[in-house]
């Protein structure tokens, strides 16, 4: 398979790019580091990665960030900085692969566990989150239609991120990284779409 | 209760306005109706209402919009307009309430049974009402902190609407429009919070 994997270079996308790179053409994908350099929150970002690649089988997303900051200093400039990163520039990726999927082909998001568990200073973070779960309910039948899947991995604090980010999910079981690539592939090789995958 | 019902001259809101008018003192917005006038895709606007009621026990926002139409012909564009309205106009009107509350306020949002449960040309809806049930999840424990509960109540399809809109979601059962004022007077006047009252 052909399988583009934006944010390849990151915490998750690394130890998804170790599992899936020797048996697929994987180009990983980063800001400044990967195969390709791309920022996708820049629509034209987008755009101009994909006419690079080409058609392909997958496309995986892992990139993305919104602020973690107290609700009560928290402005729309705030939210929009998360709007433009994880959540817009998901769903154009998402949009734009529409036209360069091969039949058959699949789009794997990522959105986390704050928008059902949430943790103090991660409103924005929850409310991006419940927008790429409801982006990808909202899809998937117009997928369908195109002969496309689309599902979105939803994971906890991921064990890689435990130590630096640990203080700000307090009881919070980190999940493990095999699990979190788990999620990844189970979008990537079954037929199921529509789904958040959530990973624990 | 001084209630402040932002889309109180609506499908949805003018039906809460009939139940709550009587016992409360009442202050309907709508952009160009009501009381008081008010656009929540301006946070100026939004800063201007709250500046004129001054303090108030309630907020109820049944106000926002997002565009509805085709995956395929869906821009960011498209998707920002959806943002800007539904999604940030009601958060804004949120963390804008939280220096307008008092003690033991409560504020109610407004999202709907498209983030579950999808239709054809709704993913953009199905997005931004994902985001509004994010952003109450995420919200509720710093509301908690300062005294305050905030909910959201995600409405089926609504009678009053069915006529205009049933074509766009075949097989679904209109919500009955007292079942829906219910989710509204439910979380106005229990004490639960972080809930996404869903009303089928």
């Amino acid at each position: 398979m052909k399988i583009l994997l934006i944010g390849g270079t990151g915490t998750i996308g690394k130890k998804i790019a170790e599992r899936l790179q020797d048996n697929n053409e994987l180009i990983t994908v980063g800001t400044s580091s990967g195969d390709l350099q791309a920022d996708i929150t820049d629509s034209n970002s987008i755009t101009n990665l994909f006419q690079k690649t080409g058609a392909v089988d997958a496309v995986i997303v892992t990139a993305g960030s919104a602020p973690v900051k107290p609700l009560s200093e928290s402005t729309n400039d705030d939210f929009l900085k998360g709007v433009k990163s994880k959540m817009m520039g998901q769903i154009n990726v998402a949009l734009t692969a529409m036209d360069y999927l091969n039949d058959g082909g699949s789009v794997t998001l990522t959105s986390g566990i704050l928008s059902e568990d949430p943790i103090p200073q991660g409103t924005i973070l929850s409310t991006v989150n419940g927008a790429v779960n409801g982006f990808v309910t909202g899809a998937y039948g117009e997928f369908l239609q195109e002969g496309f899947r689309i599902n979105v991995v939803s994971p906890a604090l991921v064990e890689d991120s435990a130590d630096a980010l640990g203080d700000f999910f307090p009881g919070h079981t980190p999940a493990k990284m095999e699990h979190v690539v788990d999620g990844y592939e189970k979008s990537l090789k079954t037929l199921i779409t529509g789904q958040i995958i959530s990973i624990s």
